[in-house]
């Protein structure tokens, strides 16, 4: 039998400060103890890219991408360094390597790379050589530098490599990303929470700890708010076939994993609620009811890069229109300021915005084919008073947009309303 | 006529905060816009160095050479960003590159890697592009991770490259090694000061800035404690031919040129006293004289990277001598470890230390040939009453060791003794 490979990945609380960064090295020691050869991705200490964001905004308003690229990659490799100085300070031997070492190469995106591809010789060589290998995660290269350098340099030459960060979060697609290009045995993502729940436990208190749920819910659950992973990560392991264990690096327990389930179909559940508060709704009123107005109301948000959610429109009446649609609440100005003169060229009635909205939906496989839970769910918030101001739905969500004001009480009423608190005999069979 | 190329360094303190890093781009600004192309090498800023060694001191009493050389240039990494952007949003077109994907590439010595050479490639590219390139100091790539990818990497394989760091002050190396690769018009080296003074002006009140110094006399003072420029990139621009401009960041004033001066050997006069108090002396009493002895002494401090400075032996009588010599005083501890058991080991009668004296050294080219200097300094030394503990001399410069709380009235007698405060002509004719 092999050595089996585990990708473990820690995020940004779980190496806040160099107590906690000795906290991590002794649970990777344990591990590599356990006879397991490791691949470990970190993220940047605590509030350090939040910090280098705001060493860059005292610069400028509008940071170059690229050099603010540079910057923050900067965070992960600090921390990578000193996981790496931890633990060879228990005597365990490791390397740190940034993400163009590690061979993650991207594309020219700044701020929001995707991954391209992953070289994987200087991990595999490191692996080999009997080391903990801890890679910077949130970042990679691109080869945009070579264009520069025209017909003298080759895609992995240093001088051309270009460091690009994944967006927030990236570090978890690092780590997943990862899993799958080394064929590892088990891909760990730790966190401060120790797996996924059934809703935010903050705000229902009897959430349930989940054993295991499927991709496609976890991608509806992280898409409608719930933070632990981002959608992009789980996508990938979807793609892949990796299974990811969502778990505490505070505490020794199971956590979550995500992966194929094949008891799917058979479930028609729903698994858990997601909630965001990070939504505005805008409504246009009186939209000349004609061919390309959308093109013309969206493309310069799209263009714009304002990633618009929902988009609710209602039944025409006397030639004209009301669209309602939602963006995250921090573009709400940016995407006033490119709506308001289309007012007036397109000849719409107003535009009012609101940005004390908010986001609860249920995710479960399966659902949207199932009879009664649309109904039970608007069932639920009508008695408890509250209004349902937009819906939209798809295969295994239902949405629902809600004063801002109203979530905790929303989310606690379906908790109760779909019995979420109750363990689920088909869960522990999946689970086993 | 062809475009000028001006290579900038500025140092931590001059890129310490937004503001500071501001008010550098509107200097580079100004360099640019008088029609320069500028290459611009920058520190990390302010006392982030010393902030990321505390952190790897709280990780670990013993940090991995190689793994803090990855955390200590991220310092640079995000100077040079900051900076970039701050001349984006003045309008200047800018990038910033790593030492690596500017192409220095050094040996394999963490810590104090040595510059083995510079691929120009990408920095040629950015500077044909129009760009002003920002160029982060004190670090450079090692190709030591080749090896481990076998016959599957090239040296400049991004998966491979290894970043080392210069040791203290290797920022100004970067900066004259790029001037030399580049064949620069100018090389100035931006600092606190405004250039070269014949003392430090904060104890010798009447110091007077030098507009013009040979290189090795600067080689001798830097030596000797003169902390504005690293003896290295002095050297390196003595090698090269570079003309090197000491000047300050936070005043347009004319610095002090570093140049090969033809009028040295007529001049034979004594240019700047120079002091140091991180000194500790060492002396073994009773060293049995026979061959051997010595390199049982010096061998192992060598090999623990000790760097002993001055040695004195005494004339040995009735079969044994004493043996004084100096090393940092930040070393002592460590080298009373080393020499402890060669005590016994070699039959020494004692040994002592002194942690409590400084180095103090008159510097000028052709003193040693001229009668006269060194009588001068031993008398105005013991007018004072200042005893002296050792001496040593090179072609160029005298050097005594005498008390440290003796230092501050010891630079000033000697440097009116010397009459260092007069202008001198000859100086006015080399700088003309």
């Amino acid at each position: 039998m092999s050595t089996p490979l585990v990708v473990m990945k820690f995020g940004g609380s779980s190496v806040a400060g160099a107590e906690r960064i000795k906290r991590v090295a002794r649970r990777i020691a344990r591990e590599r103890t356990a006879g397991s050869n490791l691949v470990v991705i970190v993220s940047a200490m605590g509030d350090t890219t939040d910090e280098l964001l705001a060493l860059a905004a005292a610069i400028t308003d509008d940071p170059d991408p690229r050099e603010l690229d540079v910057l923050l990659a900067t965070g992960e490799h600090q921390s990578a360094t000193l996981v790496s100085m931890a633990l060879h300070s228990l005597g365990v031997a490791a390397i740190s390597l940034t993400g163009p070492q590690a061979g993650i190469t991207t594309d020219g995106t700044y701020g929001k790379a995707r991954i391209a591809g992953i070289d994987p010789r200087r991990v595999n060589a490191e692996l080999a050589a009997g080391k903990v290998v801890i890679v910077a995660g949130f970042q990679g290269m691109s080869t945009k530098g070579v264009a520069e350098l025209e017909a003298t340099a080759t895609a992995s030459d240093v001088h051309a490599a270009e460091i690009t960060t994944l967006g927030r979060g990236g570090s978890d697609t690092t780590a997943v990303a990862l899993a799958a290009q080394l064929r590892a045995d088990r891909c760990q993502i730790f966190t401060d929470v120790k797996g996924i729940y059934t809703a935010d436990p903050r705000i229902a208190p009897d959430a349930r700890q989940l054993s295991v749920i499927g991709y496609e819910e976890m991608m509806e659950l992280a898409h409608q708010g719930a933070q632990v992973m981002q959608v992009r990560a789980v996508e990938l392991g979807w793609v892949n076939g990796v299974t990811i264990e969502v778990l505490s690096s505070f505490e020794d327990a199971p956590g979550t994993l995500i992966k194929e389930d094949a008891l799917v179909e058979q479930r028609n559940k729903v698994r858990g609620l997601a909630h965001d508060r990070n939504v505005a709704k805008i409504t246009l009123v009186g939209v000349p009811d004609r061919p390309g107005v959308a093109n013309h109301v969206f493309g310069p948000l799209a263009d714009a890069g304002v990633i618009v959610d929902m988009i609710v429109q209602n039944v025409g009446h006397g030639g004209s229109t009301d669209i309602s649609f939602t963006i995250p609440r921090v573009e709400l100005a940016k995407a006033k300021r490119l709506l308001d003169p289309l007012v007036r060229e397109l000849g719409f009635v107003d535009m009012t915005t609101d940005s004390s909205v908010a986001k609860v939906s249920i995710v479960g496989a399966g659902i949207q084919n199932a009879p009664g839970y649309a109904a039970r769910m608007f069932g639920t918030l009508a008695e408890a008073g509250i209004n349902i101001e937009m819906i939209s739905t798809s295969e295994i969500r239902i949405t629902t947009i809600i004063a801002e004001d109203r979530v905790e009480e929303a989310v606690r009423a379906l908790h109760a309303a779909f019995s979420l608190e109750q363990p689920e005999a088909v869960e522990a069979a999946a689970a086993g």
